[in-house]
């Protein structure tokens, strides 16, 4: 008989290793030498561990161990010496309990023998003695502690090199990117400054640029250098003390490995700059967790992860990240504030945590941010009004939007997020099969919608209104709260049409500025089909920012502004980010609404295809539907081809005249809408239609 | 006009001092070379501050900055360079916000200026947006920041040293001791070991003694050597390889400086040395907080400090010490276990809280600590039971005491601890004019009280019954809770006389083996007059542990056993703690009840003195009434001089004549009682009396 040898790993703590990744991640930023920490708060790993395993074994072995932090050993109670890092374990039954400590960062275990080795079969307590299953992830080698996590990296050279008339060099990489400054064959001594830019202007501009750094140059240095801390940039200026050389620069880019699973291209041109732009924009942002943008703030938030996890749903479907970055938006009890601070954040987490097991289907991630969930909930529950309506509490930030807006009081907006929020959470706990709490969340939820509609519904204008302030409803009408009602499936159809006329398509009512609302707002005209305007929409919007050169979208994009003046934010010149995740919405709009591909069962059981032109002559590309499986589609005026993946799905499409197929028979589902069942897995299906006329030259 | 420089002083969240020193001092027991980690929940310090200052200056003035962790510093929003840590603020009213982050330590700042100071003006945030007004403590100077707080040292030298047969060096200390070894004169290279002892035969066996360590001395090492750890000892063995000299060994003694506030001679010279042990004890004991004991555990457990602070009160009147174990032992929210995860600690915790209140007045501490009380109580309200009791929840450890009983169901001693909680903890509220929780937790106290006796109380057997299970009472009968009943004035005075006659004095209850509760035992004989009985098992108990040679008093005594067998404990032969602060009771039983010296109002508004030779022939000696403050007294059999302090007192005497005193009118107050006021400050009253005869026989 041979034993095969177990594989160990390092465990931890559930869900400190994002806590405390987290951490280190918001705490990178800096600007102009000086640290900058977020304006939330910071959670951290718990310090003193307890991992335990109760093992049995035929013969005595010898465990090597490796930890993160200080460590002692006892069997059965006793202690061991264990200075050596090896222990010979009695044959037996016997508990073994190794206690970790570590101030700093994250304790951590990795033990293995020939039989005996650590993996999620432990326990593991915060010495609390509640013993819970230990977190782990793919650290494997007892070398490679989770500590030393780092994302690749892969050198990149400069596209172009010019020589400023004061002596200092300008290096452009072509591109929006993110990574260690390298300089090559350095020869000191003296001082190199590093002016980094986003724009060509900012990196010549000394005073303003956001981000510099200033290296040291010993007389005895190395010559190949690479910064410590990682940078977004375009270009750099380098300017160097005499006597200072320079031979080369280059770029440690640093990125999540991640799969280029959604595919999109279509007949036109710029759409499909727009899609290329937009998934690299979402690359760079999505790392150890989403940021908002890289070079500012570098920070997690809540209401950009929510965009973000959507985008990742059509393009990279790495339910990975969705996953750090929920465990880490969440944090630590207790809550004293919302997430990020900010009272529509603590919403965006909850439905986003249901969004995630709607595409994914992982109910065992739900299970494990349970607690969680029902924490945050009841945190918000607390702080509920009289009516049982949310509104700012001191120390609240109602965010909403960037845009001016009357914040006071019950804002409609909230109550939806709030509403949807108890739904969710409701079914979450009905699929837990934690029956009293889902019929109790389903009661507050029913009873809030009718409360919110009765409060802010004013059928002559054909919407909600904004807010309510000590019982007195304000009249005023903003999209939020009725985009929102839409996406988040509280209307009913004649509501939609009456929102989508007196409000989306109302240019009475307020516009929107930023692409974070935009991105809804498109969202949910294509809801309601109004797919050729959002093209239209997506060549202005995101087409003008290429048209000024961007090779990652913008945080704000205003077209009225001229030259340097789009890099101008808060006051400061340059504090506007080129590279912001919410700018990469069109992935999302392209591929649920055009490609038309969503879950109709949890974790995509059954696949609902819709696809629409909305104006295009043809789109073709390919939508994930789990990390091993995806459906492709193209799509012209008269024929629709679509393959199959490992999941049964359903065709839905407006045709004018009734569709063939070969391999199925096509149903009429009345107002020349038709379906068809895609019963045959990783198949093709042909189906020649002819498209409906849009209705875009009627906006 | 000149312009005074204000007093800069180093800031922190509030509690987050002690908070870091208690995990840091927690972490400093090491055995045979391992961490030896508390088997309780340590908190750590929030990682993320923002320090808040408005400030209105007439003309610019430069600061300086000094933080323990990275920072940067916004004024009115904006980021100005702060690398350089000097700062020049503009004139005018400003917003000044200095973010400190410190992921490993504790986040702290200092900032002086010409009229800009950081100090307990400040605000501060743990990034929750929520303004309090920082910690501090005496760290004045930039270079003397809180992370660098220790306690005071200085060189002790060894009382005599013995050359074994096998070339190592035995040196004794004469005395139990805390420190650092130092080695004088010393060269290399090799290897040196020290082998601790707080008795002989320990630091004789390599094998077995608690605590060593192994020191590698290079070649080039410096002559004089101080170990990094402090250690608990009166012995170390000290062998060196050959090739190593030490010419010298010294022990740093590291202590807490206190001031010796009580004072207790009298006739008995056993007495007066029990008293002294007792006090060098517990000022080993008390340190950065109070510990149970120097070697072992070395941690902070709070039931052990109840005790602590109640002997402090009689020895050093140290509020700060008891401020900083209350703090440390409260720790952060959430709470999922009970402190130290024992149900009977946190009810400790509530008591002494109110106790610390009631010896030194201090309303400000108990407001500073208010919303973790509440905390704390609702912790253990939402784990009591459909009777409104408490009893043991799963992962609860229901300790009471070491010895063996029946800890099922509802324990009478928990429900006892638990009633006077909810009835101080009512007290509290009320004095922080918080009626509606202060009548609600009063409510609570009466009904559970009420449920108590009608539960527990046996008026045949003269005593509350011990438990409870599934609602079946089982019979037996303990010493614990009726002597906590006693003690914590839960009982009439016929039901003190039963208890007393029924319980406290009947062999057939079962008795009390450890000094821990043994304490209590013996005060709640001294409450119902037993003090000639007390002082007679003081001689014995006590007395027995010096005829052993304690130089301090010890976790547990067993006259049966012979030898070494002293020392053994949980199966290892040197584990006994020979320094255990609950050792040190004598102090309160003799201040307490001997000199008889008590609040009669919060911080002794008014002083209580009820002074009993309880078979003695004289006492004298002084008892703090506050940190500046105290009463000296003398009794014979027949005289008692009483010098009173800056507060106004009242005697109570029990006296065989009518007492006479010229500087007042003694009044009786039957069964040959009289009371005397006291009102003259800073006075001498001499009063003739004759003492009553002890019944000490009786017993």
């Amino acid at each position: 008989m041979t034993t095969e040898k177990q594989t160990a790993t390092w465990i931890w703590y559930p869900g400190d290793f994002e806590i405390w990744l987290h951490r280190e991640v918001c705490l990178r930023r800096e600007e102009r030498g000086s640290i900058y920490p977020p304006f939330y708060r910071l959670d951290s790993p718990y310090v003193s561990l307890k991992f335990q395993h109760i093992y049995t074994i035929a013969e005595s072995e010898e465990i090597s161990i490796a930890a993160e932090g200080r460590y002692n050993v006892m069997i059965d109670g006793l202690m061991v010496p264990s200075a050596s890092g090896r222990i010979v374990l009695p044959a037996g039954e016997h508990n073994l309990i190794i206690s970790v400590v570590n101030e700093a960062g994250l304790p951590a275990l990795f033990v293995q023998g020939s039989s005996v080795a650590s993996g999620p079969h432990w326990n593991v307590s915060h010495t609390n003695w509640q013993w819970v299953s230990p977190g782990s992830w793919h650290f494997n080698k007892a070398t490679e502690p989770p500590s030393a996590y780092r994302l690749a990296t892969i050198k990149q050279s400069y596209m172009s090199e010019e020589q400023l008339p004061d002596g200092s060099r300008l290096i452009d990489f072509g591109k929006e990117t993110f990574g260690y400054i390298q300089l090559h064959g350095l020869t000191g001594p003296g001082k190199v400054m590093l002016y980094y830019g986003e724009s060509r202007e900012e990196a010549l501009s000394e005073a303003h640029c956001e981000t510099l750094d200033c290296i040291e140059v010993a007389a005895d240095a190395p010559l190949e250098y690479t910064h410590h801390a990682s940078r977004a940039l375009r270009y750099v200026r380098i300017v160097a003390d005499v006597g200072i050389e320079v031979r080369d620069v280059s770029l440690l880019y640093e990125y999540l490995p991640v799969q280029y699973r959604g595919q999109f291209r279509c007949s036109n041109e710029s759409i499909n700059e727009i899609w290329n732009i937009s998934v690299y924009t979402l690359h760079l942002t999505t790392r150890e967790f989403f940021l908002d943008g890289i070079k500012r703030d570098r920070w997690v938030w809540s209401g950009d992860a929510y965009q973000s996890y959507l985008i990742n749903y059509y393009s990279f479907f790495d339910e990975a990240v969705n996953r750090r970055t929920t465990i880490a938006l969440r944090g630590k009890d207790p809550l004293d504030t919302h997430l990020n601070t900010i009272l529509d954040y603590s919403f965006f987490w909850i439905i986003a945590l249901y969004d995630h097991y709607w595409y994914t289907g992982d109910l065992e991630f739900v299970r494990s941010m349970y607690k969680k969930l029902l924490g945050l909930l009841d945190f918000c529950r607390r702080r509920a009004n009289v009516n049982g309506m949310v509104e700012g509490q001191p120390g609240d930030w109602v965010f909403v939007d960037w845009a001016d807006m009357d914040k006071q009081g019950e804002l409609s907006f909230q109550q939806v997020l709030y509403c949807r929020s108890l739904e969710v959470s409701a079914q979450l706990a009905a699929l837990l099969e934690d029956e009293v709490r889902a019929q109790e969340l389903s009661r507050e939820a029913s009873s809030l919608k009718k409360q919110l509609f009765e409060t802010f519904w004013d059928e002559e204008h054909g919407g909600l209104l904004h807010n309510r302030v000590n019982g007195v409803l304000q009249g005023g009408m903003t999209r939020y709260s009725n985009m929102f009602a839409i996406l988040l499936d509280m209307l009913d159809e004649k509501q939609r049409q009456l929102v989508a006329r007196h409000v989306l398509k109302n240019d009475a009512v307020p516009s929107i500025v930023t692409p974070y609302m935009r991105f809804f707002e498109l969202a949910a005209l294509c809801e309601v089909g109004e797919q050729a305007y959002v093209l239209s929409e997506m060549k202005s919007y995101w087409g003008g920012m290429l048209d000024l050169g961007a090779t990652t979208f913008w945080e704000k994009y205003d077209p009225e502004l001229e030259g340097a003046a789009q890099y101008e934010s808060s006051g400061r010149p340059f504090a506007k980010s080129l590279c912001h995740a919410w700018g990469a919405g069109p992935i999302y709009l392209l591929g649920k609404y055009f490609m038309g591909v969503r879950p109709l069962d949890a974790g995509y059981a059954k696949v609902l295809i819709e696809p629409t032109l909305g104006g295009l002559s043809w789109i073709e590309g390919t939508v994930p539907t789990a990390e091993d499986d995806a459906v492709a589609i193209f799509m012209d005026e008269t024929s629709l081809r679509i393959r199959t993946g490992n999941r049964p799905a359903v065709l839905r499409l407006t045709s004018v005249i009734e569709p063939t197929c070969e391999a199925g028979i096509v149903g009429a589902i009345g107002d020349n809408r038709y379906e068809l069942s895609l019963d045959s897995l990783q198949s093709e299906y042909v189906i020649a239609y002819r498209t409906y006329p849009t209705q875009s030259t009627n906006i």
